[in-house]
């Protein structure tokens, strides 16, 4: 099963995002973050293009992994039920240190409008590739890009509703985000 | 009608797209932005706050004639009938001269990272503004919140759409838009 890497990258990306909280967004430099996760600056850049790129950390093993699902998911499988996969093999990457960081991230980036718009690019981004793999199966526009945005839209209600909810170990992201999906689905039939 | 103001802003929008296209828009400076537009650059920083806001013009505007529409829709409106209406009212403010720059703008997006992020919250906000409006109708979540999505989704589709279409003078942005709606509606169905 696919976990982030314990090493460096997730170093940097807890420092970054405790001193964010500590003292604000545009007072942390690179140096403070490198030296904080205790390594030197080229291993920062290493990973990351900027400060702003640590807190989108992840996003292509995301929708990789969105994809990956969808493009695996039975031959038969409904548009949503192919997402829900992605969902699944996506959720599986995320462990106790994402539900950790959770709100923390949140707050980073409620207070600054530059890391909410890197965060909106984001959610196009992962749409975007679930869209492709749906596309890919034979899924006909607009279906498709429904059911991309519907599994964004589960992705990030079922992490809010993960990190907001009680701590229980063993208790994956997995859950949280099918429920969020079955929920847009059941909604749809509401819309009118 | 609400149109878009033909004075200023909009020649600011418009010089300051060609310049993105014909330089690139890190090149470009709002110097030379409001001396393309033949205004002083005081007059620039009353509008805008930077230069990349100027491609988001408008988009207050659009979450405002969105909400209302929303609002004012018969209290008997269904969700998406609702979201329609608020397409229709955001639809009314888009003229000629916006048909005119979709491609230009479209092309100084795709160019720009820095773009495509205020881009992308632009329509986190134009969904929320759609979602809060539903939500005071007492629709409830997470039906507002999908209905709210599916109108940016409806917005921006109909909005390429016009924008690749024949030029006919006469043809407005609304059809396109609702037309968009109704395509999504149906692909509901398909989810699976």
């Amino acid at each position: 099963m696919a976990r982030w890497q314990p090493g460096a990258p997730q170093r940097l990306v807890v420092a970054a995002v405790d001193l964010f909280t500590e003292q604000g967004y545009d007072a942390t430099t690179v140096a403070q973050i490198a030296e904080r996760a205790g390594v030197t600056k080229s291993t920062f850049f290493r990973y990351f293009s900027d400060k702003r790129e640590l807190l989108v950390a992840g996003q292509e093993t995301l929708s990789r992994l969105l994809a990956d699902g969808i493009t695996e998911a039975p031959a038969d499988a409904k548009p949503l039920e192919a997402v829900a996969a992605g969902l699944e093999r996506a959720s599986s990457a995320m462990g106790p240190a994402n539900r950790e960081l959770g709100p923390r991230l949140k707050a980073a980036v409620a207070a600054s409008t530059e890391l909410q718009e890197r965060d909106a690019l984001k959610s196009v981004g992962l749409a975007a590739a679930m869209t492709a793999a749906l596309v890919a199966r034979g899924v006909p526009d607009p279906t498709a890009h429904l059911a991309g945005e519907l599994g964004v839209l589960a992705f990030k209600r079922g992490y809010a509703q993960w990190c907001d909810g009680e701590r229980d170990e063993a208790d994956g992201l997995a859950p949280y985000v099918l429920s969020a999906l079955e929920d847009l689905r059941a909604a749809t039939a509401s819309l009118g």
